[in-house]
């Protein structure tokens, strides 16, 4: 599929994608360091960048303020004032030394659209509201999704006594930054407010690279487990212990890696299980391991998927420690549940990818998004744009104008073709 | 074999075992710590276990001197002066908090044997001379077999220029013990002096215990080769990057793994395989691991047979990298020869374990040892004495009384019987 083929007559009134990797390159250059890129939740850096957005939403035509936890908020009416609202975003915090796609280009692709259709005059028959949320990654309090959190209504108290690594709270940074923490509260939206919510993102895999295709469509944001293993054997002499008579933590561990690579290699409906951490003990190269440590993180497009998987990958590894005489202990270290889009919304995404002249392509998201936060209040949908080599949370994170372009194109598709679920669903 | 059985008349001649622990014991209090056994060459620790053991072996009859890198040398005459001798011993230095058998008991039941011949008037058509080596472990200068090297002629002077960890020279550090670092030269023995090189020492493996005998006779001081590897893939997000595009250097770090202990495992003549070190990197739970470091230590009884093994295992795991996309770096840091036990000795070794009644049972030694410096002024041949679950260096290491004893009775009956190889072999 080239870009020519998507060619369907509105590219005059669609030459988004340029405006929006200016911006992109605008808003990068707000960074705590002039040499890599990192923005971080209550800081000057923080606050530069919202006023910034928060400048281009007005541009769009839209109100602009900033709530009670640091996100931006944008509202453009529809045909009549306080109708319900189909709800845009993304993040604008980044990672350390991060790439400047993850979460802008699904923000300003938004608020372009919006500007596309406040040029032209249009309204719609319902309110179009762009949420750049504050804090997606969870860098500076060890907590994510905190900005979508505040808006479904779902943001912890406890939260706010979280330190950062200077030991200062959340609650003492939000003071300073002039915002009150006991009205995060006035942020909350409630579910009638909201018709949907939607968001475009970088995908951050190299799936739609490998398909050659700009744009694809999310399943799911997929839930994830995360385990940490110890096994326990008996330490010895690398010379002296014969083959037989040893009790190898390290060759069991071994052993249980290439087990979950083949139980996720097997499986043809996105099950990923990786093992990202491992030490021996005593790490010592003349001494056979008494002790290895490893982290499984499993993860797959549904709850059910997902869970039978890690019991089927604990009890594979329960057989090997057993078969090897060695003490396996294994916990659940973090548990996210898997969000599906909704098949009604995920219908009109997929509608406005084929009207653009793309393939419908569907793949669920590996990583996690502010739609995990913001399905209590809305149904969510999601759509990806191709990333170069799959790389993301990297300076060299990077997004073709020409893709870029794409997604604006289908996500303005998208909001002017868009039926609640009421009228259409 | 019981020890009942090993009764054959002169057990009154050789209460050995109870000396010999009671003289493991004294000298385990020699330590730089109260409480744990370190004992480091060239310290006060040094100093005095020197004078200790000077005292035991000239209690034995022997004359006794310390040689100028820091070797305790006791010599009983034979039936005249100046005959060729027989040289026996072991190492006194220690590793840090270490087992008070490995090392002393070979020296000790050395000295013990020799005591007892003194105290029967019994003088042989040979000298018996006996060496305390004063570092083969190198803990204080990463520099292994010093003691030994010294007595071999091998001993190299750039070794004085390398520190301890306080930055010290080696050089400094004998002159403030009160040896002249340019004189080691003369701790030189010629290979017409000694007749032969025997040890005694503990197995530091479970071998002996598995075959529930106290003593075993050594085939050959197993060669090592030391190997460092790293494999490259590409590292990514642990959600977003499907199985089949992960280059994973962890999974393939884990299959080269497997595949060096079952190619160890199917080896049925002593070959042993470790990978006693692995790290994945960047090593987060969340993230497929774009390196992995690990290294291997291969040993077997003879050079050939470690060397053709070495060669399998670097072809299979080029093999695997190249299967799986992945980078892989392999280079050698550290290689042994193997030290065979002549066989001349060793058939005088196995004749003395019959003649005090036990099994003949031959086995390899997986760790490095003494012997491996003397090879080069003298045959070698060393006896097992077992110890308890095969653990050493480590203060859990024990040998039973009844099994000190037994080595001493080997010892003594080998030493008695003792035909140099002009006459016997």
């Amino acid at each position: 599929m080239s870009e020519m083929n998507a060619q369907t007559g509105d590219r005059k009134t669609s030459p988004l994608g340029e405006a929006i990797v200016g911006r992109i390159n605008a808003l990068a250059t707000i960074s705590q360091d002039p040499g890599n890129l990192t923005r971080i939740f209550l800081t000057s850096e923080h606050r530069a960048a919202a006023e910034l957005i928060m400048g281009w939403m007005r541009e769009a035509g839209m109100n602009a303020h900033l709530d009670a936890i640091g996100n931006v908020c944008g509202r453009y009416e529809g045909e009549r004032p306080r109708l319900p609202c189909l709800m845009l975003g993304s993040h604008y915090d980044t990672v350390r030394d991060a790439g400047k796609w993850d979460g802008p280009l699904g923000l300003i692709t938004a608020i372009s659209c919006v500007g596309d259709l406040n040029r032209r005059g249009r309204r719609l028959p319902f309110a179009i509201e762009v949420a750049g949320f504050a804090d997606e990654e969870g860098v500076r309090f060890a907590s994510t999704l905190l900005g979508s959190r505040a808006i479904a209504g779902t943001f912890k108290q406890s939260v706010l006594a979280t330190r950062d690594s200077t030991g200062k709270s959340m609650r003492e940074a939000l003071i300073e930054f002039g915002l009150d923490p006991d009205h995060i509260g006035a942020a909350a939206r409630i579910r009638g407010e909201l018709l949907a919510y939607i968001e475009l993102h970088i995908e951050q895999g190299p799936v739609l690279e490998a398909e050659n295709l700009p744009i694809g469509v999310v399943t799911a944001i997929a839930g994830a487990t995360r385990l940490a293993a110890r096994l326990t054997g008996m330490a010895g002499h690398a010379g002296t212990v014969p083959m037989a008579l040893r009790r190898d933590a390290l060759t069991g561990a071994a052993e249980c890696i290439s087990k979950i690579e083949e139980l996720c290699r097997a499986d043809d409906a996105g099950l990923v299980g990786t093992v990202g951490y491992i030490d021996a003990a005593p790490g010592a190269t003349n001494v056979i391991p008494g002790e290895a440590h490893f982290t499984m993180d499993i993860r797959a497009p549904t709850d059910d998927h997902r869970k039978r998987a890690v019991g089927e990958i604990v009890r594979q590894i329960e057989a090997i420690a057993k078969r090897r005489t060695l003490e396996l202990q294994v916990e659940v270290t973090h548990e996210n549940r898997t969000v599906p889009c909704a098949p009604w919304l995920k219908e009109q995404v997929a509608a406005a990818v084929a009207a653009e002249g793309y393939p419908v392509f569907e793949l669920p998201s590996g990583a996690g998004h502010d739609g995990m936060a913001m399905v209590d209040i809305a149904d969510v949908a999601m759509l990806f744009v191709r990333c170069r080599g799959g790389i993301s949370h990297h300076p060299d994170e990077h997004v073709d104008m020409a893709d870029a372009d794409a997604g604006a194109r289908v996500l303005l598709r998208l909001i002017e073709n868009f039926r609640p679920q009421e009228a259409g669903g």
